[in-house]
């Protein structure tokens, strides 16, 4: 599903990742993400926070409400320029200990020096399943 | 509401829109986007859609379900510059002929000047009534 798109993805450094509670109301946070082609992962991190990370709204939400969206894109001033490629489906917790939580941590830290120091190892990965993905704009799909 | 963050919204070029249909399943776009301090304002574009704007999925959403929430973040390698509000609200449309769409399409024109050719001014526009703001990171609150 995400196929067409990889380039694309890869290419982008921050996506935005929108939740929402059981009653439908929306949250929406910039995130690292990482793909194996097949999944999204993103990590948590509870040291900034002031809250546990299963506490965090967005962690709240989808466990309510398993239904997401993220959103990659590049903005220009030449709107020409302008692509998008949204994701939607389901998210999960993979929970410290899965091979896939292992593998998605190193995946996280190829792509972002920034995690190598972080012990984000020591929590669950949120993980989203694809189910739909609409691309817009100029950017090649490949 | 918005006051202590004018200046980082202001700085800011594109903002991410999320939605939700009447079953929560969200949706987001990077949108163009202007404030009057109290408003956000978001235009619709027909032209280069297959739809309608009224189909469009984000407005349909926001028709079932006001419920909206709108990022607007900052991004650098070093993630001690990371910095984003998130500003969540009650979506309405702001119709041709009300003395806030002309006002809404003045201060889209006003800071993005590739809408000052494009009709614009034919579509309602979205407006965000903000009833709650987040804060997170590094920008200063001014």
């Amino acid at each position: 599903m995400l196929n067409n798109h990889l380039n694309f993805i890869e290419s982008q450094r921050v996506g935005r990742f929108a939740t929402a509670d059981a009653a439908g109301i929306p949250h929406i946070i910039p995130v690292c993400f990482a793909c194996d082609g097949i999944s999204i992962y993103i990590a948590l991190d509870a040291k900034p926070k002031r809250v546990a990370p299963r506490q965090l709204k967005r962690i709240r939400n989808l466990l309510e409400n398993p239904n997401v969206a993220l959103v990659l894109d590049h903005y220009s001033e030449d709107w020409n320029e302008l692509a998008y490629v949204m994701i939607r489906g389901d998210a999960a917790l993979v929970e410290i200990g899965d091979a896939e939580h292992t593998a998605a941590i190193e995946l996280l830290r190829d792509r972002y020096q920034q995690y190598r120091t972080m012990p984000i190892h020591e929590q669950p990965v949120i993980a989203i399943r694809p189910t739909s993905v609409v691309a817009w704009g100029s950017h090649n799909p490949s």
